[in-house]
């Protein structure tokens, strides 16, 4: 039963908080850029062609020359998608009647390229119109569809213009025809498509939506073999995948009595949310059991402290419980914002706090670190360790690299980074016909459909004050109190008030005009690794509320920037500083540490000769933003 | 210049001391395995099928019926040849009709499977006649008839049987045919055939091979875009390698203008070894320049504590430098076998005891760690760590496998290990006019060329009293130090006598009945990693002797295997235990350590808990012997 929903895309509106701040840089730097990107208008940068694709898919339709073909990812519509979902967000929080006008555009482009029956896909349309639904497993023709369904949704939300909405309930008939009345018997090879066709049966009330979506979750796996013998029915492939690795496409059962997660994460993850998403939808028991399973699997085995997940380059997937290295870390940035879906999605049937601790470690850490702060270069992948030199270089560390590009050939992370950042009012906050939850803290004001309205104050992720007023309405507020957060305060009107501490929200009725004060722990505090992880046996970790700090050369140059040479001692005269070269709003932490002296060769006899000192961390989501360095999240202890 | 040269093959006679034990070990139990290996009879075994090709490629030669072909990997016909090889060292040891009949089989069908010009190599005799020298980069033709080579001059030296030497100076004509006299550009994609051709020029003194094995090194990389351009000019392929990563193949530029060990660690050595060769058979200054930095490349920044090589399975090779994984090495037991060979040929130019050092670390630890103490089992790969569940199981960790399998589709490994053990007089014991060398202890008689005859007792690696007596003759002693002894005492006759020490080698003078009597340290000690190995950061190593020391799950009960969870405290107060149900020479450790108590979940705020204890280590190159466990080589220092 559902217990909450996300709010609405429109119901918040940031201030000048760290969320609205994050979200002008979007709006500012990278929506324009994005868009010249997608033009092939961006100077030293990837080529997309992801406008031209849809131009020349258009003219394919009406028979006319396709100019210079489609360029690009099989999946390369999904950028436009991506950011078009963006501008939905940002023009939801800021209008703005210039990049409205550009997107409408967009949108009519892309709606030439819908052919009659609703099929929309440019790679197809231009390429092999008769190969179309050969491809489940590599095709990525329903994971475009579903982006562009969630593009639909949200710029139909943020505008109330239907264009585009309307072409996608065309393509989503479409694919019903195809796969249920069709009897077509293939499901996604990623993930994607039934998370959007629940957005859309939300946002329309179209209950063929609902019917595809559990459709594509309740067949995965039922036939484990499915993909394989796709393959072998085809004599053409996109990149050759025999569809043999059950695991790698979460297709070795059907999801219901699936455990593990396995696979590429992104994927992984996609799914998962759409499976929580019909499990409270749908009051279905048996699918939230696995997804309780599958989040169990992920947070209790398989995630790093900054939320990362996907350990492995190889398929970009999960690897085995515990094993979680440093320097050849992937995690994804995408898999990271799946993760904030997955979470958001479980919080619909369970208010539960570990689900919002999980949400801002994803958000706070990975997400955040995929972009560099100037918002012109990011991170796909997202290593827990640098070392120039190896990092990027050594044939295991190629992902690994050690600067933010400006693009990728693969584009798929910065603009879901984008998206992301902009719709962080939805997963930060959520409702129902009583209360308001806040799961996150995002400075600004927030409207919710029960009538409470409410200001939010907070200088959070480096202020720990979150100050709350009720500008209307009465009812119950829901404060998530982090986990980490060991001691906090909560007042309404500056007394304390009793309140209720359930799963790790605090419960309060509230009313008009009344203020909600809640202090949280600001103390830096250490972690320590479970001593089932061999890549961090006698480590710890830096943190300060939901940041998780790392280690750089750039404010080392005790040690000449060689962080390998440093280890914490773990004592607690642990001080806030001013970050060099980096934002004002930016914490760093000096922290009590040692210095192990050089020796010749790669090994000694001698003991190591340490040198006392205070080595410095920056929160990890703005590392490498002052060039090439040496970087460490995890530290020797000693 | 030549500085001093390897015994003879015939001049070491082990007795049943360590390195007798492990010889009788190979002749007992691996190589009657390894025949039955190669004639397809041993059961539960990958096939081999070595001996079916050399018939098939003599039915082929005389226009018959091929049978069943050619099966195996390109370079299978290797497998035949180490096991000659083997076979020609354990003859000199211990003589053995049967098994010397047998050998002479073998030899006569090998011999039958030579073409009449003198070309010999069953995958393209029986396959791809008109395939020859197209391939050098994958076909490995030079490759086998290196290994016979050395096959032919072991089996000559040990039983003065010359049929084999016969069949492989035909065939190194052959070879001079083709590429001096016929002009054909190209060299060897495996190194391999320069060392065998040193081997053949010095035991026959015919000087095309000199010329050969000269020529061959000095074109390797003056084209570095050779093997580019053979693969352009041909339509087939083994495996697809396109010739352009130059690092892999030592290609990308001269030998004399490398300075990075690169590429396939194995190929890499096996050159080096021959430049190293040829630089002391030619009194090569610059070659010798090359080999000194190749070398120091290695050894000061990419070999582990193991004597380990070759960081990573992506085209087992060498990465860059300090990026020395543990779990995830590679290590293969080849590639320390060729960094012997490459040490034993650096000490030709330059007695110096660095070259001894690591010639026991590597066959100490990683070559004898190859091989179950059984002798029935195999590794090739041998990383530092293993934790069940994670090792062979994560899709980054297939290499790395957690028992030693019977046998392997590519088999170089197991015999390579044999041919190793069975021929380590000649890498212990070397000669000039005036001076016999000690550069490791092998228990036995060793009669030198110059006229003096030792005997050596020793329980080395597990005692570390080496007491030489001179049977024979007069002349100078030099004895290596090895680098970890921080202390020693040399005696002759009971007195300490006057000795130089240079380059890690005692100098004595000796005459016949002549006691020498060498105490090295037998205390147990700790290794310290330099602080710009990443993965080394904060740990330490136990060592006793040049044996290094693991923790294995077996000998740690108190932690329940676990050892991830152990700490060493770096105390000195280690004691040698009994090691259970392991044979009695081998020598454990006892340590102090602390455990660290288990938490739930990933990571967690409150400070880890230890219980002090004793930690068991038992010698690296005997893991595994006892089912699957953890084991661990550096262990975090707390």
């Amino acid at each position: 039963m559902k217990n909450q929903k996300q709010i609405r895309q429109t119901a918040y509106k940031p201030d000048d908080g760290f969320i609205g701040r994050k979200q002008e840089l979007i709006r500012e730097t990278v929506i324009p850029y994005q868009y010249s990107v997608l033009r092939d208008e961006a100077p030293d940068t990837e080529k997309s062609h992801v406008i031209a694709n849809f131009v020349n898919a258009g003219r394919a339709l009406r028979g006319e020359d396709v100019g210079d073909g489609f360029y690009g990812m099989v999946f390369q519509d999904s950028d436009a998608a991506k950011w078009l979902e963006t501008v939905a967000y940002s023009l939801a929080i800021h209008p703005d009647e210039e990049l409205e006008a550009t997107a409408d555009e967009v949108i009519n482009i892309i709606a030439s390229a819908q052919d009659e029956d609703g099929y929309l896909d440019t790679a197809f349309t231009i390429k092999d119109r008769d190969h179309r639904w050969q491809n489940l497993l590599e095709g990525h023709e329903l994971y475009c569809a579903g982006h562009m369904m969630e593009a639909a949704c949200a710029y139909y939300e943020a505008t109330g213009k239907d264009k585009l909405l309307k072409v996608m309930e065309k393509n989503a008939e479409h694919i019903y025809d195809v796969f249920i009345t069709g009897g077509h018997k293939g499901y996604p090879g990623h993930p994607e498509v039934e998370l959007a066709l629940m957005k859309m049966y939300r946002l329309t009330g179209n209950h063929k939506c609902l019917e595809l979506a559990e459709h594509f979750i309740n067949v995965r796996g039922v036939d484990p073999h499915y993909f394989e013998n796709e393959r072998k029915s085809r004599d053409w492939v996109v990149w050759g995948s025999d569809g043999r690795d059950h695991d790698y496409q979460q297709s070795g059962r059907p999801v219901r009595e699936q455990s593990d997660a396995t696979g590429h994460s992104v994927r992984a993850v996609y799914l998962y949310t759409a499976m929580a998403d019909l499990a409270s939808e749908t009051d279905d028991k048996e699918l939230l059991d696995a997804c309780n399973r599958l989040w169990e699997s992920i947070t209790g085995k398989r995630m790093y402290i900054t939320g990362g997940i996907g350990s492995s380059v190889n398929g970009e997937a999960f690897t085995v419980d515990y094993d979680l290295p440093n320097d050849t870390a992937y995690c994804e940035t995408c898999a990271s914002i799946g993760l904030m879906f997955f979470a958001s999605r479980m919080l619909e049937s369970n208010a539960d706090g570990r689900y919002g601790d999980v949400m801002e470690q994803a958000f706070y850490n990975t997400v955040l670190a995929g972009i560099q702060l100037d918002g012109k270069s990011f991170f796909y992948v997202n290593p827990l360790e640098c070392v120039p030199g190896i990092s990027g270089k050594a044939s295991t560390h190629w992902h690994d690299l050690t600067q933010r590009p400006k693009w990728y050939a693969c584009a798929c992370c910065p603009p879901n980074l984008a998206r992301c950042v902009c719709s962080f009012g939805k997963y930060a906050y959520g409702e129902n016909e009583k209360t308001a939850f806040c799961h996150m803290f995002a400075s600004g004001k927030v409207e919710f459909e029960n009538g409470l309205k409410l200001s939010c104050k907070t200088e959070y992720p480096f202020g720990f004050d979150v100050n709350y007023t009720v500008l209307d309405g009465e009812g119950a507020l829901a404060i998530r109190i982090p986990a980490w957060s060991k001691e906090f305060s909560l007042t309404v009107n500056g007394e304390i008030v009793n309140h209720e501490i359930r799963n790790g929200y605090a419960y309060l009725s509230v009313k008009a005009s009344d203020e909600v004060a809640l202090k949280l722990d600001s103390l830096p505090y250490y972690v320590y690794p479970s001593n089932k992880i061999p890549e961090l046996t006698g480590s710890v970790a830096l943190c300060r509320g939901p940041l998780v700090y790392c280690f750089e050369g750039k404010d080392n140059g005790w040690c000449d920037g060689n962080i390998l040479s440093l280890s914490l001692t773990g004592d607690d005269d642990i001080s806030p500083e001013k970050a060099e070269r980096l934002p004002d709003e930016i914490v760093a932490l000096k922290v009590p540490a040692v210095k192990s002296c050089e020796v010749s060769g790669l090994y000694t006899l001698s003991k190591p000769v340490y040198e006392k000192g205070y080595a410095k961390a920056i929160p990890y989501y703005a590392w490498c933003n002052r060039g090439e360095n040496q970087m460490r999240v995890w530290m020797n202890l000693i």
